[in-house]
């Protein structure tokens, strides 16, 4: 009698559900819904506005529409909801939520309903910048040893400096919260009764480890008197991934549709779930998600300090292991960006006359071009470096243009530029001794676009391997939920074992073509000069831009 | 009884005519007509193929064209043809024409119909940039003075250097040909009877100047043997602008629709026409010309040496002064490559919707723009840069792209890198003791976009001031041809008489407003730091991008 798991992605602006059977990883059916608010930066649900780089959520969101996709993807699957035997979370992260004792959201009390500062903060809620600064300094004044598991700077996108901010501007919020919880913690929590929470997002978004545990309060009070005392605000019951957190009570029941009892995964960092998905549960294999950004993870068997992470956590994904992750603040964002941007009317009719998408007909031409053909170069910084330089302020460069340069080679010099960016942080994680044999790519785009993952072979010199599952984060969740429920119920007692088993990868595979691959080292070569020139102090015109920029808004 | 007087103006895609009134400058009638065959770049109109970077026209669309926009604008002003006393003509340059002992075009004949060397190579023809480098590596070993009057560099948009290519790529037209001419020359040489060319073109395209003549047989056998001699096939009456060439002839007064024996001056190059046009004819007063490209045209007493100005030349402008250019390669080129190549479906409906066209479209939403708002910064060398730094393989660059960036902002943006590329050539105008104390702009765009006029005004932090003309080349040739006919037809003895009183001045005034000039002087600081790594060999990855592209581009 086969046996089946659900896994939950809770995305940027949707909630994925996917059911995959254990064993085989087969994916059974998949159903996705828009959050009704999804990301709100202008002013909450109330109208009170709010002021630029907050990026807030509703957590009514995510019940409601886990509720939707839940019923909708048992239908759709086919499945006896007894025979789904675990459930798996994955979610973006830090995607901070202010709690009260019972573990209700600050914000959806009448007291707090119009306080920005007591709604989700999303992973791109950047409020906090300055206060992140701040933080890294005092780390660094300090020599903090987690400094070197974050690239060494601290993040807006993680929650101490989020804490701080509140704890500055908004105390009525920070006194009023029992605790403040990762909202992939807090969903489970509601469909479970647990209290536990997950080690992995504590570990590479709190700097939590089993050896130290959170920051520690001396570092704290270095920072500010009133954070001494914070981590009394955060979960101490943190289990790793793949263990249980609970299991699905009466009000999950409802919500989910599933069995009472069925077993639930402790929530995971979306990006990090794909490393299952892929297959991957030991070193030297480097996963890489293209989405609107990309993510790059790879475990080792040794701690390395490698500059320009994102960040690194012993037992941070697969137990036994160091699980490094970088990732790049830019890929399909940039790409829709162009598409939105800079294609003319002409392309958007050619398109519509042929009934494809401007990405196909652009692609379709890009095609066409030779590596260096076009005389362009990009710096892919749209929005920022997340790796290796790791500099939010930094902005997006083309060079090379010409009368005669048309859009699609702008816009296969934004792809090939990704490409560069991708080879940099692969560069620098073999530099600093994290070795790298396989390169295996998920994500919609490494599925649908072959013009892209050739180009990413021939500039990165390698074979690439595309990941079977079309929403490898949820497919990983799965498993993880099949490895909660135990061997006993039907599922795994190991990470390794179920993704072995039900992570698996496409037939087609994209070798570097040489001729290719030696324009491109030549066109890397000077894609790092300019990297450096502007990324590293150089020439920092970007941060000065940005500043005018700023100044400039203000005075308007 | 008034007189008038006619300006041919003979540009890159057209050809149009002027007639004013002689004492006012009233114009009352223009009419321009393009040229049937246009520039050739890919093939003779036999069908034979060009190699890229080359650049042709056919001699009979000057003649042709000619004729119909006389007769049009001469029955459009309502004028007696009896009552126009003098003819002007400026023409592109150096537009190189091979002609046999009776000036008619090798090209016309049988035996030349298929050679591209025979063709007339039009300005922005480039394909002797091999032979222009090598001459100018000659010209510096051996120290030659006239090296000071072109910037230190002869460009392949010059005669001599094409002469060499003919004689080593199709010695059987060199051999054939009796002279080489300008086509502003030759055209003049059809409807007159003439021998006499221009000292204009001559002492800015061929180095010629009253002292020395043309560069010398020792600098020109050091370069090849075989140019020894190239002189005895270019033209030794060199009459200065102004002067009568010689009087329309039975032939010329069928072209034109002109009496016979009406006064014609000697040619101009295009854009320096617009220096009497736009009533200058003194020290100090910058005439910028803004075009496809732009051109930067000053008068001083004195011989200065001025790095990466186009050329100089005693007299060659208004006898008693020495007159410098310098130029841009590319202005309103850039944003119609913009416009053309890089604006989205829906701006494009919404032009459409409210009727205007998609430049003022886009000039409606960047002007809504504060300075530096965007974060952008540009090069504006998609076309080279002429000066200051004279190197045809730059090529454009952005910097500060977000995935925020709007079309508009990009447009601006393009528009301020070319009025930093101006403030540059300001700069270097005066570094060298070219005095400037006035600014005066003519050419479509200055009367067109009031937007762009006031960044200019911005950013050089000067008072900008507006040539009332709509077509100043063609009025300034018209003044040419009213000194021709001198005062006893009804004409002018001096250009500096004509100048004042046919030139003109717009009410409009452009005047810097001091905080967006504030602003600009940060951002023109930054552009000055790309400026110069990129183009004065800070990182020389725009020329080993263009290098790679035709590299890949012979290999497809």
């Amino acid at each position: 009698m086969a046996k089946y798991t659900v896994g939950v992605d809770f995305g940027t602006l949707a909630v994925r559900a996917l059911i995959a059977e254990v064993g085989t990883g087969r994916e059974l059916a998949c159903v996705s819904r828009d959050y009704p608010h999804a990301v709100m930066t202008s002013s909450l649900p109330d109208g009170t506005p709010l002021r630029p780089d907050w990026a807030l959520q509703h957590p009514q969101d995510y019940v409601d529409c886990l509720h939707e996709v839940m019923y909708e993807v048992i239908c759709q699957a086919g499945v006896d909801a007894k025979d789904i035997i675990g459930m798996g979370v994955d979610f973006t992260s830090s995607t901070t939520l202010a709690v009260d004792e019972k573990g209700a959201p600050l914000c959806l009390t009448p007291a707090f309903a119009s306080n920005p500062y007591a709604w989700v903060m999303l992973w791109k809620h950047h409020a906090a910048q300055e206060y992140a600064n701040r933080m890294t300094q005092v780390a660094n004044q300090r020599g903090e040893n987690f400094l070197a598991r974050c690239g060494g700077r601290i993040s807006s996108e993680l929650m101490l400096p989020r804490l701080w901010q509140i704890i500055e501007e908004a105390p009525e919020v920070y006194e009023a919260a029992d605790r403040f919880v990762e909202a992939g913690d807090w969903i489970i929590q509601q469909i479970t009764g647990t209290r536990a929470c997950s080690a992995n997002p504590a570990s590479y978004k709190l700097f939590w480890n089993e050896h130290d545990g959170y920051p520690s309060k001396a570092f704290l009070s270095a920072v500010d008197q009133r954070l001494a005392g914070v981590t009394e605000k955060l979960s101490h019951e943190l289990l790793p991934l793949g263990a249980k957190a609970g299991e699905i009570n009466a009000f999950g029941a409802e919500v989910t549709g599933l069995a009472m009892g069925t077993a639930v995964s402790v929530t995971c960092v979306d990006a990090h779930a794909g490393l299952p998905a892929a297959g991957v549960a030991e070193a030297g294999k480097l996963v890489l998600i293209l989405g609107t950004s990309g993510a790059h993870l790879v475990l080792d068997g040794n701690e390395h300090e490698v500059p320009g992470l994102l960040n690194m956590a012993e037992n941070g994904m697969i137990p036994g292991w160091y699980a490094y992750e970088a990732g790049q603040s830019c890929c399909g964002d940039h790409f829709k960006w162009f598409v939105d941007h800079c294609v003319p009317a002409d392309y958007v009719h050619e398109a519509e006359e042929k009934g494809v998408s401007v990405h196909a007909l652009l692609t379709k031409k890009a095609q066409k071009l030779c590596p260096g053909e076009s005389g362009l170069i990009a710096l892919d910084w749209w929005n920022g470096n997340r790796s290796v330089l790791m500099d939010a302020d930094l902005s997006g460069l083309i060079a090379g243009l010409s009368l005669q340069t048309k859009p699609e080679e702008i816009y296969r010099a934004l792809i090939e530029a990704t490409a560069y960016g991708t080879r940099v942080i692969v560069e620098n994680f073999e530099a600093h001794g994290v070795a790298i044999h396989e390169v295996r790519v998920c994500g919609g785009i490494a599925k649908k676009n072959a013009m892209l993952m050739q180009i990413y072979a021939d500039v990165l010199g390698r074979r690439l391997e595309v990941v079977r599952s079309n929403e490898a984060p949820a497919l990983g969740s799965a498993i993880f939920g099949a490895v909660a429920a135990g061997s006993a119920r039907g599922g795994y007692d190991d990470i390794v074992t179920a993704s072995n088993e039900m992570g698996a990868l496409d037939e087609k595979i994209y070798e570097p073509v040489a001729e290719n691959a030696g324009i491109y080292d030549e066109l890397y070569a000077e894609y790092l000069k300019l990297h450096d020139w502007f990324g590293r102090g150089g020439n920092d015109v970007m941060h000065r831009l940005k500043e005018i920029s700023r100044r400039q808004k203000e005075f308007r």
